[in-house]
């Protein structure tokens, strides 16, 4: 689609990520449906050229292409429920967080209401939204993919279908996302440990930064040991992790910090060694990481 | 230092890192002497035209600046101690893993035995020494930092002095490194996630490494909020990583994956809501870092 024929989009749910998603449709020249079950930003959206639907089955008439970026997948239904004759024949896409469980459930409803069906995640801040590096993947149905991927594009330069099962979108959600909160609390630790000594947490950014580049320069070794299961000729070994434990201890003592959220990482390592890992790559966590049922 | 009048330099403990460090004074065109406990990897850098000490006492009396490169500063210590008289006028360089406290006892240690000390860290893999944006920090005796900076930068582009304090550097080494086993334990996690549905798992690299991309781009937000102390406007809240802590749980059972070392993190979580950090910015977790006492 191109020039004054751009695809018509409707965008259900307007916090901060969903805003920001009709926001970019409206620069990009599409004609933008929005819907919230509050004021909230609609008048925002509308100042910029979207219009508003009062009812959420108008919203979904009223565009081929229909953006849901709820919290939930359950949110997503209710909000949808009234406007499931509307959907018949149209592209609904969901932005939102959930389980790859959820997302099949979703899948299932959608299809059931004659839709076509594309679950997906935008892998950014909701200011990167637009921008032609920020990453969105998508997985299900591949006609609407196909069919919407310029439009999709507007969202995000990097636009990635990621298979026709409906629910791999929110597995690599989730496969991706379970590092966020980890490395944010490694972070602040480190911050509070620079702030008791009475330096600013801001002279930690730019170290940080860089030891998370210097983190994605080895992902793709790690990946190479995971998919190969040979653990065998590592860089850093179980043991020289063990080694680095006692160190969060140090850090506890030497700040006054809680630090016992190390301990079932320490534990892992632990598990590891008594598996014959030790002198082994540190991506040998993973064989221990699939045996829940030796979890403690 | 120019020409053929580069500084010559001594490292002790040649294991992965202490070779490239020695392997990049060689090619850096610096008169370097080596030393290790073990035959090890002496050979391969006497071959590049390193020059091998017999004994420590003589590696030490071979350079105006000595380079450690040991597992752990006790162990530093031991492999000096026979060469303490050789030390005097000396400057010694430690690059190994500890806590400020055993930073500060090897200083001690260093300038009782009339050598000016600087302690280090190597910010990335034994393969990136030498790169012009490797990373290397150092804290201590700042005239030693000034005398050789030229030198060291030879190491890594990236040469940076912290401050004259010996343990700043371990400090900020720990408060840095705190988040690489959580972060690893988070890929690795979902590696085994997209393993468990047959998938590959390089087939997370790319879609991780933008995520820590993104991580790093909201740093200084964060670092700004914890310096300010004010978490009252947040781009993610605590109730929103308490609301995505469940998929945590859907991980492990989607993909029968040993989840459990989230649990002290969603603690955390649940005590920045008892302390009214609910809607607060999500590095309000500083503030229940720093409350040891109240740990579970």
């Amino acid at each position: 689609m191109t020039g004054d024929h751009r695809t018509p989009v409707t965008v259900i749910g307007l916090g901060s990520m969903g805003a920001a998603l009709a926001a970019a449709f409206v620069e990009g020249g599409h004609p933008t449906t929005v819907w919230n079950r509050t004021a909230g930003k609609v008048a925002a959206l509308v100042g910029k050229g979207a219009k508003q639907a009062e009812r959420i089955e108008d919203a979904v008439a009223a565009s081929p292409l229909v953006v849901a970026c709820l919290t939930s997948y359950d949110d997503t239904r209710q909000a949808l429920e009234p406007a499931g004759a509307a959907l018949r024949g149209r592209a609904l896409v969901t932005l939102n967080s959930g389980s790859p469980a959820g997302a099949r459930e979703m899948a299932s409803w959608a299809v059931g209401h004659g839709a076509r069906f594309l679950d997906g995640a935008v892998k950014n801040v909701p200011s990167a939204v637009g921008a032609s590096d920020t990453l969105l993947y998508y997985s299900g149905d591949k006609s609407v993919f196909d069919e919407y991927e310029t439009t999709l594009r507007v969202l995000g330069g990097d636009t990635v279908h990621l298979g026709d099962e409906p629910d791999l979108a929110a597995l690599y959600e989730m496969a991706v996302g379970g590092t966020l909160l980890p490395a944010l609390v490694g972070f602040f630790q480190g911050a509070a440990a620079v702030q008791a000594r009475g330096l600013p947490a801001s002279s930690l950014v730019r170290f940080t930064t860089k030891w998370f580049e210097m983190i994605n320069s080895v992902l793709p070794v790690f990946a190479e040991e995971i998919d190969n299961g040979d653990y065998s000729k590592p860089a850093s070994s179980v043991n020289l992790f063990l080694a680095g434990a006692a160190y969060d201890e140090e850090l506890g003592k030497e700040a006054s910090l809680d630090v016992a959220w190390h301990a079932p990482l320490h534990d892992l390592l632990n598990r590891a060694v008594a598996a014959g890992y030790g002198d082994h790559s540190i991506s040998a966590l993973v064989e221990v990481l699939k045996k829940p049922d030796q979890a403690t």
